[in-house]
Formats: C-alpha cells, sequence, structure tokens
C-alpha cells in the first residue's frame, strides 16, 4: 500500500473532525478508496468517511487493508502537515508510516492497534426532506441555539426551515428561506429534536465543503452530509432526542 | 416599541463593555433614545449610556418603556449579532424579542425581570480638569501602570497629564503633553489616585470611540466619557482611592 | 550610563526568551556591549546573550556596570515597548530607569538585585558537527519530535542532518539534506540526545534571526546560536542526555 496526497488537509482535517466523536477505528483501504465507518461510544452518533482514489496523486492498494488506529494519535501525528507536503501513507511491520515531504522529509511512525469491532453498517435510511445549504448558514444557526438550550428542533416545510431551540431563560428562534442559497425539499411540516454538543461537532464538517446537505425526518436520525465533488465525503448519523409527553 | 439598528456594533459593544460593570439594570427607552444609568454592586463606579434615535433606522416608541433585563444575558445574545445584520428590538408578553436579519432572519426571546432598584441619578459633578485624547493613549497608560501596580494617580497641570503608579517593586509614570493629540485644561496640579481594576474595565469603552474625555478633580470622582456623535454616549464616574495618611 | 535602543525588539524578545530559563542574572554593561551569562537552575542549560554597541543609536558608559536583575520582572516592563518607541536605559538611585519614548513618554523604574552568584564562564567547546540552518526548519523538526517523545536525537553525517525522536506510541524521523538553506559539516555519522522541553524555549531565538547554526557531538552539550549581524548574538548550550545502557 501507498497513498500520497499533495492537498493533506482533506484527510488532515477529516480525522481532526471525526476523532472528537470516535476514539479508535478501522479505516478500510481498498480500490474504492479509504473508508471509514464508526459509532460514537454513546452510541448515539454515526460517522461515515470516504476519501476517494481520484483525491490522491499516488494510489496504489494492492488488496483491501484495515488499518486499526486510535485517532486522537492519528489527529496529533497528521497536524503536523503544512498545507504544501506531499503526505505519504504505507504500511510495514504492523505500522502506519506517514511520510511529510518538503524541503525536508519527515517521517513518524504510527502502531496498528488490534479492534475487537463487529462490522458497522450505515442503516438504510430514507428522508422525506432534504435541504441544502452553506455551510455557515447552519454554523451561524447552530451557535444561535447552543447560547440557549441543549437541544433544537429542525423543522422543515415547503419553502422554509427552521431552527428553534429553549432553555431556560432565552428562546431563540431562525428561519431560512429557499433561495439562491438554500435549496428545501420538503411535502409537508415535519419535526425533530437533536443534541446541539454532538451538532457542535459535526458542523466542524464545514472545513471540507461550503455546503452542507441536511436531511430529516420526525422523530428519525439527521445524516448531514459534506462533500467536496471527486475528493472526500463525510456524512454524519445523529439520534433524535425523543420527548416523553 | 420597535427599534432597528443597522450597525449593531454600538449597542452590542456597549452592553458587553457594561454588563462587566453591572449585572441587572432597567434600560429606558423613550422618545430621548435607549437610556441607562446604573452603579455596580460594590457602589465605586456609575455608567451612564445613552443611544441615540439617530443612531436607528427605525425608532418607534408610543410610550416611555422600562427594560428591566440581565445584561449577562443580554449581551449573550447580542455578541451574536453580526456587523451587517439588521438588528431589531420589539416587546411583547413581557419578553424583549430581538431579531437579527440578514440571509436568514434569527430571533431571540429573551424574559425581562422584575428590579427592585431605586432610580439612579447622575451626581452633578463640576471639574476643573478637562482632558481629551485619542483612545489608545490612555489605554496604552492603563496598562502600563497595570504592570506595576493596582491603583494609578492622575495628575494634570497646564500642558501636561501624568499618570503614575507604585508597586510593591517597580514604578510606573507616563508623561502626555498638550499636542494636536490631547488638549489639556488645567489651572493648577491637581491629582487624584483610582483603582486600576476597574479603569481596565472602563477603557474598552475605546470599542466605541477613538478619543476619550477625562475629568477629575482632587480626591473627587473620574469621569470618562466615550462619545460618537448622533449615535452613543458612554460615560463612566468612578470614586476616587483616598489614602489614610 | 546611558543606552538608547531604536528597535526594542532585539532588547525585548532575548530577555522575555531568557527569562523562561532563568530567573534572576547580572547583565554586564561595558564599552564591549551589553552581555549575560547564565545558568537556568537545574544547571542543564546555558545562556550567553551579547547586544553589541551598533545596536543602539546611543551607548554611553564611562565604566563597566552590573545590573542584577529579576528578568521576569524586567521582561513585563520591557513587553511594553512598542516596535516604534526609543527606548532608553539609565542608572540611578540603585534603580534601572526604562524610558519608552513615542507620542508619550513612559518611564519605568525596576530596582536591581543583590545577587550572590559566582561568575559564569563559557565553557570552551570543541565541534566536529556544524549546521546552519533557516530557524523554522529546527522549529519544525522539533514541533515534530514533541508530538511523539520527550527527547530528541540530533544525527549528523556528510551531506545529512537527521532528528529522531521515540515515544511509548510513535516514532519520530526528520531528514534535512545539505541544499541552498542548509549547510552540513560532518566528517562522520554522530550522535547525540537532548531535552525537548529545553529545546522548545531556546528556539525561541528564531525570532531574532532567520538562521540558526547548530553544534553538537556525541555525548557532548549541545549549543544553538541565533544572531543579527552588528546586532545581536544568543546563544544556549544544552546538557546532553547519555542513556544509562
Amino acid at each position: 500500500m501507498k497513498l500520497t496526497l499533495a492537498e493533506p488537509k482533506y484527510l488532515r482535517d477529516s480525522i481532526s473532525i471525526i476523532s472528537e466523536l470516535v476514539n479508535e477505528t478501522k479505516i478500510k483501504v481498498s480500490s474504492d478508496g479509504m473508508e471509514l465507518t464508526a459509532m460514537d461510544p454513546a452510541n448515539v452518533a454515526m460517522v461515515v468517511f470516504k476519501l476517494l482514489p481520484t483525491a490522491f496523486t499516488e494510489y496504489s492498494v494492492e488488496k483491501p487493508v484495515d488499518l486499526s488506529v486510535n485517532l486522537a494519535n492519528l489527529k496529533q501525528i497528521l497536524r503536523r502537515a503544512n498545507p504544501t507536503d506531499m503526505l505519504t501513507l504505507e504500511l510495514a511491520d504492523n505500522m502506519l508510516k506517514v511520510q511529510m515531504k518538503s524541503a525536508s522529509t519527515r517521517r513518524f511512525d504510527l502502531p496498528l492497534i488490534d479492534i475487537e469491532e463487529k462490522e458497522q453498517k450505515v442503516p438504510e435510511l430514507k428522508y422525506p426532506v432534504i435541504i441544502q445549504t452553506a455551510s455557515v448558514v447552519l454554523n451561524e444557526a447552530i451557535g444561535d441555539a447552543d447560547t440557549v438550550a441543549e437541544a433544537v428542533s429542525f423543522t422543515a416545510e415547503p419553502g422554509l426551515f427552521g431552527l428553534n431551540a429553549e432553555g431556560d431563560l432565552n428562546k431563540a428562534a431562525i428561519e431560512i428561506k429557499a433561495d439562491d442559497i438554500t435549496r428545501i425539499e420538503a411535502k409537508e411540516r415535519t419535526s425533530s429534536k437533536y443534541s446541539i454538543e454532538y451538532l457542535k461537532k459535526m458542523i466542524e464538517g464545514s472545513k471540507l465543503s461550503e455546503t452542507v446537505t441536511i436531511q430529516f425526518n420526525k422523530d428519525y436520525p439527521l445524516k448531514l452530509t459534506y462533500a467536496a465533488i471527486d475528493k472526500v465525503m463525510l456524512s454524519f448519523i445523529l439520534a433524535p432526542r425523543v420527548e416523553n409527553d
């Protein structure tokens, strides 16, 4: 296995974001790309990550390989990569060899670990609501909601996407209308509530893409997707907060 | 009541500065503008704030209204305002409704509170010493004094404004001469001492205005004023530190 | 004694860096310049600092003077100097008088202290290895090593300079080849190990100079030198970490 990235950012930022939700995981490397599917330890959120072969300047994988790693450890090494470094990943002696090449050549060896983990499957989810908007619009709305509460309701109806949060003191209500920036697909009024603590970690995906796709349904998992064509796809699935009435 | 600001900065920054000195207060809204007069809990400092009707793009007040609010709470909401947002304040159901409008519309509801507070009156103060200078000049001098001590003496004489601080270890002495930037009105040598901890909070007023007016007298309250013509006026009155000799 | 600096940076940054290693010391002022030689309290590192008379716009010293100071105290005052201030040092009443002059005149008085310190002598060191490179290259390499371990091995051989660090988990290996930026003088493969904690403080010398000279030998002190011609010279000598095999 030898993989070379001319833009380390896609791998570095993705691993940095994912490491806030997941501690240890298997990264699968095959002719399809570099892929990761993992649950957070509380079983509330799932991450689905894919870095495409077309994102690499060299992508040679003889047979599929599983890289089991500690993500905090990998993140710490990848953050040493400068934007202009050529980043190469190789495998030897049960070690992941990470090389950063510019004027100097810097090599980090990271031990692979054993993970007794059952294969994570991405659930089949169907969504009546699909919203596409600028990442910064969602970031701002989650920031607003975070000012007043710990959970936020997402509501969609034809032409309108709303976020509502209610704390002990204050209330926040954000209204986003369909326009050039925001595309809203919703047949009827649909509402569901999600944890802001998790959302704050997920909207870091805005580092990878200027747009985000938001999918949800009543009392049903939320799906956020950040994608850069031919490069990277980072999705999050977040369990709803269901009120006990 | 409906008030709209095209430059949220004047309200946002003022409330942020005042909230470091005062917890809860009444904001009076009348045809004269939005006004606030409050003491800090230790009764050492007074804040006098006025946002003029000309600072607003819409200013409609049928009858005078008192908005009793928790300032930390209001500050937390106002800091969500971007420089280019249209900021609207309205009153309904004993709630202050704060709306920020750009591509999206974001609304925050803030509960009004009950305040058992006697009306604060701005004391009538007369000053033989008036100094006008660049805000940054005062900021720098207070920063210098803060390096060595907890209190600083202000001294004025014709043509000269001095600040002196003496700590257990070091001494600092700042001399500012009357010139294009600094105008000094003083008939005789006059000196008085003030708390640096309070001054550091007050010089944050430099966010509102590039110039500051400094008024004081021997063992008499200091008055600092930051003003932007037709927009905002923020004054602080600070009790002197009188030595027990 | 009256010394005036038009670029306070050389004194301010040097004292700031040295104060991280040394608490109290004598600064010698003579016709040769301003000099300081001191050990850190743990006797692991030595600092040698020299600010040349040509760095000053006025340099008048009648007879050699020792300024014994607390460096944290001096640093706190010097950090108040703006890049465009004229900085003057004078001596009176057992006080160091530091004056910063721009629009205003700011004066700080700093007490001299008593130091019962035996004269520090710079040891005579001979080096078979001399490397000159960009400060940022060494900074980056130490940053890399710091990610994985507490000590780093320096290795030189003809044409090649390497740094290796090995932690409980990860390994880092940096290879720097002789080129336009890096000049390497080494007759045979030579290796020695040093504390990263100390190195991190020393590479702050990169604030003074874009290049660094690195000298070492097997199980022998390392010497790092940052110099700006006709202005300043800051050297560090660091004891090796010798393995007990």
